[in-house]
């Protein structure tokens, strides 16, 4: 079964929002079987919109339109599928009542406007919204399956995965499913050297590398009949690839370098407290999105300034004085200051040049000391890493946890 | 002129990536008079690209794509446009001699796969890629003008910027300006309501309403002249926004909180430090994402366990045995203790629950404290944030820097 994306709304071709929407489907559909071949954004426009679900009609089995199911004048998709269609609308009384009532919980009055999203095609099938008031439908007409959803993806999102997902799973008898390997620490041509033959010879499943940000993946993806368990035509080449890269295949899927740190410092029972410079918080701010890592994160000090180095951690001033703010002396004196004053069982400190200001040419902007303290040990490693401001920033907290996550797997 | 862009790439249909050239695009075209009135995503696949520029054709006259142009067998858009025109490829020396050098300059042997990436139409005219080895071009045939682009936005915006506006801001006549005014400590409803006069009789400019996590955005469009001043036409419109408004406008365009406070620190010669709780280091990672903060942002402490508050703040044991570490009084301690001890001129601290796990009956998952201390005042204030922990995380961030931004204007 083909689908095809319809994501409907003016914002989009303004430039004013990213497509998210098209994403978030495109990845869940590859998940029960469902090729996308096509994503399409129109605006807010019956006449373009009705084009569009005619081109869509010609190449695709399931049509799922986002955006456009709101109470205003400009929401116009349903209207516009009813029309396509042939199909009339009608008030949903359940819908009308859930309507009311988000509103009445609010202790807001309900404008008249809004039962407009509780008009639908007698035929179709309602997906209450659990976030908010737009619910969505589902249509099948002559073979082909058309699903409206809202637009705000804090929306669309539950009401794909408690409705849709189900519905279509079971329309199916092939399904794709992809499994993604995430690699930190080597570089892309690095791991396609390592993997040359596997790349060359794939079938089922195939082996995708993509780098972005300091990190590579590998998609792989296999296509299987709905009965067959997918990990089985997957597990012997990802056994093999993970016998190639070692440690630095970090995890799968959703996994996030944090929060494999988090799951690998409960695991071992270690208490963690970060210094922070150049990085200004973000190694905290990621550590602190894994929920329940507040159990081993003590604390952390981004001290930016010298005088905070020097207060919060100890730093010697004759330290700041001869070697600089950048220096490996001040890393090390930093991770050992961190793990001694907030009492945790590792130290992680990091120093460095975000720019764009600041760099000279023997400290140019992106040089970077990160040193790991624990026990009597500080390790300090340097590095150089490229970009703007951000970009600097990111890769030097994941390189930060990246080591981090080395050194608790040698533990 | 209207314009459709084609994005090819599978990895966009896989939900592997987000659709972000059409995004930059889209915006970009819009400043130069350009109407985007559709997005089309298509996989690497010669048949169905060729069916897309078919039906771009019937209602673009630009047809811009992004994606495919470079050395693999599976970059096919610069073969499949030339078919689609009737072109033949054929080698652009210069082009050859870029990527040669390009290779060379890093010290790598170029494979011969990479001169692919140099065939052109004769009639093309080459834009240099001064980032990566791909080349983009542009097509004029019959009245359409066709403009193919590399994939990585890191390569496609400079092309972009450097070469592609300037080529269109010579063809048209008109143009669109846009203005985005933003809006914090307001709701969606608030705002429509303050403004609702405006919002009916709107035409030039338009005034479109969008609420995105907890910010209210108002984009005012204008059609005029490309001779003419669209800020000329935008300026009375805005005066009477904000002069309704008032603070809660917050900035315009790209405009962040965190750009905003760093400017008025700057411009108030104020030094800052932070002390946070569950933003876990969040209001400092946005706040040092600024360059040239480190001025004025001393310090941060994200002290999460109890005994990092007692330490490093000087929160009483009794307050936080007492009140929890989740209220005012905690809060208060908080930011008079980071502020006695960084020596800063403003102490902000911040302390909540972002979930998912130690909630209760009376602390619900997303209360939270915010308190400002400033020479010997200190101001706290409650919010109840929604959402899941990032977003709880993400909401809570931004109320700080609001309070911090409302206050510092106070000044």
């Amino acid at each position: 079964m083909d689908a095809e994306i319809i994501v409907v709304g003016s914002e989009l071709l303004l430039g004013q929002i990213a497509n998210t929407n098209a994403q978030y489907i495109s990845h869940r559909l590859s998940s029960v079987g469902i090729n996308v071949y096509y994503h399409t954004v129109v605006g807010d426009n019956r006449k373009r919109l009705l084009e569009a679900l005619e081109i869509a009609c010609k190449r695709a089995d399931i049509i799922i339109t986002t955006g456009g199911l709101g109470p205003t004048m400009d929401d116009l998709t349903k209207e516009t599928v009813a029309e396509f269609l042939g199909l009339e609308l009608v008030l949903h009384q359940p819908s009308a009542q859930a309507i009311r009532e988000y509103f009445t919980r609010r202790g807001r009055t309900m404008s008249d406007n809004n039962l407009k999203q509780a008009m639908f095609p007698r035929e179709a099938i309602i997906l209450p919204n659990e976030v908010g008031t737009a619910p969505g439908a589902i249509i099948e007409k002559d073979g082909r399956t058309f699903i409206m959803l809202p637009g705000p993806p804090y929306e669309m999102q539950p009401m794909f995965e408690n409705h849709v997902i189900p519905y279509l799973a079971q329309k199916g008898n092939e399904k794709i499913f992809s499994r993604v390997l995430r690699i930190y620490g080597i570089g892309e041509s690095a791991v396609e050297e390592a993997i040359k033959d596997l790349l060359e010879n794939q079938t089922n499943p195939t082996i995708a590398p993509l780098a972005a940000y300091g990190e590579v993946t590998l998609r792989l993806t296999v296509k299987c009949h709905r009965a067959q368990d997918p990990l089985e035509l997957i597990k012997p080449v990802e056994d093999e690839i993970r016998r190639r890269l070692g440690r630095a295949v970090y995890g799968v899927d959703d996994d996030r370098l944090e929060t494999v740190v988090a799951r690998l410092l409960k695991e071992k029972g270690l208490t963690l407290a970060v210094a922070e410079s150049c990085t200004g918080g973000l190694i905290s701010n990621l550590l602190t999105d894994v929920p329940g890592i507040s159990e081993n994160l003590l604390e952390t000090c981004v001290t930016y300034s010298n005088q905070a180095k020097i207060n919060r951690l100890g730093v010697k001033p004759e330290t700041l004085e001869a070697y600089g703010a950048v220096s490996p002396q001040t890393a090390q004196e930093m991770a050992e200051g961190i793990l001694k004053t907030s009492g945790a069982d590792i130290g992680l400190a990091v120093t460095g040049i975000a720019g764009p200001g600041g760099g000279s040419p023997e400290k140019p902007v992106g040089l970077v000391y990160i040193a790991i303290a624990m026990g009597g040990d500080v390790e300090v490693k340097r590095f150089h890493n490229q970009g703007d401001r951000k970009r600097i920033k990111f890769s030097t907290a994941n390189t930060a946890l990246d080591l981090l996550r080395r050194k608790l797997l040698e533990l």
